[in-house]
């Protein structure tokens, strides 16, 4: 993957390559589950809970993986998963079917998962006997002609009876070109034994496998396409689905409309009829029925739309709640904010919640109007009804009902205008340095003060 | 759909599927044009002005349906076209050539729109005679092995010589799998009496049907991907045609350069020239030769933008008319305003246009300029040549070549920085909820009013 | 093209196409370098600096179009390679295996560019000998249907001996069809003298020509596959590849993740560990490691983006250095300014540079913090740990350590809004034209003024 990065780490849809395997076995309640991983590696343990963490010293081979987690599975009996967290997108049922045939009436000590890759080429083939039993595992290099023309093959996903098969993990030898343990050797020890094997296949979509980035954007254009085309089935309206990016957890109502060019990070709900606009960026939002965003909205974690809200044009909004209504249309920040139903916020309206130190709240009533170009300096509370002019810097609290100002006064100066440009204009005729005639400008520009 | 909207009100391009259909049949001058629709789907008319509207009770079939129109057809004579609302791609030209074709020799009784889809599959077969009229329509199920081999299908969409072929309705049978009365058996009564009938063949792409919100998306790529092809075909460079989206009416001029991410609503005109940077969202806006917009540009409808005017990022314009060679080249808002041609406004300017009741203009004479984080509050009118100095709130108007400032002076207040820092940490370390933290801070925070 | 621009001056990936020809040619150091081009396009010769322009008067053949080279070439030896400018991807190495052709023990006089078009249809055909010299070109038109069968297509590209060739230009004859002067002929005639010629194959991509916008766009979507592919490959996360532009020369280093819609204009180099969230569009800029950036922010030529800098939603910044670890998160514009590290701008901040005469710089000293919807009239000087209040306008130096504020004082008054809105409502109520109650409303809007 050319990073510094762990693999599994690289994310699909906002969720790393093992959270979406972990996701995938959540509703099979297997305990314990345990990671394995190389030295270093820990970190992953976070995205992987409630996963235990093994430590394989050295890479050698899948079935010396599972050995390294021996110590963990120490006493458990039933059944045993093999996944892997670079294969993102096994499905539950897949994995639910998987035991379901462990548990048949041959009673199968292992049952591998196979595929029908598009290429089969070098995966190892799956041979079955009449009865539809797994007879072997083929690597592709030892495969005879006919068995090289089996389509289906070895996707290394496998259940295993545990208090059967685990005790097999010492049997396994490493006497092959890259001098490494085979967990797939496992099914030749069990056949051995006289034990039946079994296969389930999965759709290929499920065993897609990550080994590079240019992988991982196919993978996450698979996401994408699957969660477009259900967003669609679901009964939202996507003006261009290519354009639409989806994050793993985003939940769309009935006839919401999605503009193009919209973003949902993770953690995103919008109810029914609500429309975004195109140009959007929205993470970690909930956004109520009716509301409508965008375009070129930011709604960031914390953000709270209320029903029937506008948020509009280069509007950003951040740990705040809107209530129904409320109208914050144009060039505006709302940070750490609480906004009353039916207020309306000014365009280039800012919520100054940071002071270098710590945040503070901003809390505006019910049915207030903020005034354009307004500055709302934290902690402040503006009442219910009332009204801030155009171009204030609001720093103590304002009543309900009350107007607040604070801002200076206009002065016209007649003519002023027409001797700084003859100034100006002759100062730069004069290709006097701009440094200089900066100077000479600024004590025309700032008459207020004289 | 899943959707409460009528499925031929979704959009395709900004613009109902009925109204598309509408479009086509519009240069033909039909008279009358009936729109068949269920109980309660009344509001489809709005789009499908100046058609008629039928009511059809209950939904028994395409025969039914045109029978629901006879009311309105009472005394039409000549060709009646019977074309669906969910196949908004008809063109013009193959309406006509239905038209041309029901007036040739044989003088056809029913001229039916025939098309080869990729998958024949469960439509209907067009039976032709040696000399090329159409013999029969034979369902896919009741098709011999060599009619299933026909690949010209029924499309449904059909030209009838009225007085003959509309009393026939009559005569239409629901002895079917489905109960239903199919339009399509007027062909067999038509050849029963021995008339003529006949098929005109349209390209696949017209006859695209829309069932689903998949289908929709579709059918909304078919349509960018032609219009895509004909802007540059036009003259205009798409640096990303792929991420570009048209509406129905958007009409773009030579030479114009459109870069990624671009939206067009619906009623934009732009002429020769033009440059139109990435991310911008342009709706009902009308743009001279010469401009120069975004990037992260977003026109509203009314806006008006002049030859070689500069609308820079985070612009919005709305209900405003900008002279030539005007300039608002960021973080600004210009709603309900006409501002003078050669204008400079400044970043961060915003027209105060709403007072919580109604909107007022803001005027702005040529030449001027006005200083950045300004508030013009309307009604205001800023002379000619004029100059406001930055961070002003404007609430008077400003006479031609007058300098104009509202706004505090500014009090440097030394070491009061470093004193406010020191407090500030020092309540963060005693570790004060951060509430009272704040409250500290915030009398520190406003020494100007000491 | 439907331009008035020449056709080799349209541009993919942001440089013309002749400039990726002449960029091919450069690590050749071919001197001179002859542009040959119609008469009036002598302009194209800036965009392929250091070549030589010789104009062709009339459109006579591509031979004709070497000849009109001929004053340029005068006492030329050595080798000559021939390109054409609207066929922007052939490569330096196929330049490269072309001229060490020419040099192998054959000598061959003459070596031609060979491709294998997907439809060979009406190029011409590439007739070899035994040995795998080259030993005519065959039109499609004059190809016997062995000859037709020949994948191998002349695509016009030619090395030659320069002493040898030259002199036999003026032996191309013009009766043909088209009545032109084809080079294609010098083969014909380098053979008939018994000199070998030879062929060097290269990918069809190299040899994509450009004929129409439509063919540019093609060729730009080509581009941008292979820039996409190459920034995975070289270790960036590219969260949706085909929603991001790529300029001829962007630079992205190590583990840089790029959200979606992203667009980068020429000059951008991007260090490791940088994120760029969706929605920006940067170009001449220059991000250090681990920088974060956006969305929805816009980076302009000369922006200079320190280590760990945040630069946030709609956020412009041109012609403007950030130490390490400034913060410019929201709403605000920096031009022609110098933020020491550690400074954080508030929300709506913006750099006052242009006086509508000159451009002017503003300098922010280290771990400063400048309020919410401050303005910064240039030239001005904030020292260094410096406080600016919100909503100010600074125009004169704030010294380090020092607190400035400049702006009006807060009045609330008690019940206005109260009053105001009964007015309002009455004065709409009695359904005055909108002008004069705005005026109405004016008045009491500014009750700070009484």
């Amino acid at each position: 993957m050319k990073s510094r990065k762990p693999k599994v780490m690289h994310e699909i849809a906002n969720r790393p390559m093992i959270g979406h395997v972990m996701a995938a076995l959540k509703p099979l309640c297997c305990d314990p589950v345990v990671l394995v991983v190389a030295p270093g590696m820990e970190a992953v343990a976070e995205a992987a809970h409630p996963a235990q963490v093994a430590i394989q010293r050295e890479q050698l081979g899948t079935g010396h993986a599972v050995t390294a987690a021996r110590a963990a599975l120490k006493g458990v009996s039933g059944d045993l998963l093999v996944l892997y967290g670079d294969t993102p997108f096994i499905a539950t049922a897949t994995l639910e079917a998987m035991l379901k045939r462990r548990h048949e009436a041959d009673d199968p000590a292992v049952v591998v998962l196979g595929f029908r890759p598009e290429e089969p080429g070098f995966y190892g083939r799956l041979v079955l006997n009449t009865t539809g039993g797994l007879d072997a595992i083929v690597e592709a290099r030892d495969a005879t002609p006919p068995q090289r023309a089996i389509t289906l093959c070895n996707s290394g996903v496998m259940a295993f009876d545990a208090e059967r098969v685990l005790p097999l993990l010492k049997e396994l030898r490493n006497d092959n070109a890259k001098g490494e343990y085979y967990l797939t050797d496992l099914v030749a020890l069990a056949r051995a034994r006289g034990w039946s094997c079994a296969v389930v296949e999965a759709p290929v979509e499920e065993l897609m496998g990550v080994n590079s980035r240019a992988d991982l954007a196919v993978a996450e254009q698979a996401y994408q396409r699957r969660a477009r085309a259900a967003a669609m089935e679901g009964g939202a309206t996507l003006l261009e689905p290519e354009s639409v990016y989806f994050s793993h957890d985003t939940a769309l109502g009935q006839d919401v409309v999605v503009g193009p060019h919209v973003y949902f990070g993770p953690g995103v709900t919008i109810e029914n009829d609500v429309e975004i606009k195109g140009f959007c960026h929205i993470e970690g939002a909930r956004i109520a029925a009716g509301a409508r965003i965008g375009p070129f909205a930011r709604l960031r974690p914390g953000a709270a739309i209320g029903p029937d809200v506008h948020i509009g044009n280069f509007v950003e909004v951040k740990n705040a709640r809107l209530g129904p209504g409320a109208k914050a249309n144009h060039l505006t920040y709302i940070g750490d904010a609480e906004i009353g139903g039916g207020t309306n916020i000014g365009a280039g309206t800012i919520t100054v919640n940071y002071d270098g130190f710590s945040k503070s709240r901003t809390v505006v009533g019910a049915n207030a109007s903020i005034g354009s170009n307004t500055s709302l300096v934290a902690p402040v509370t503006i009442g219910a009804r009332a009204i801030v002019g155009a171009g204030s810097v609001i720093t103590e609290n304002v009543p309900a009902d009350a107007m607040a100002i604070a801002r200076g006064r206009q002065v016209n100066l007649s003519g002023r205008a027409q001797s700084f440009r003859a100034q100006r204009g002759k100062a730069k005729g004069r290709a006097k340095p701009a440094g200089k005639a900066g100077k000479k400008a600024g004590t025309k520009r700032k008459p207020g003060k004289g």
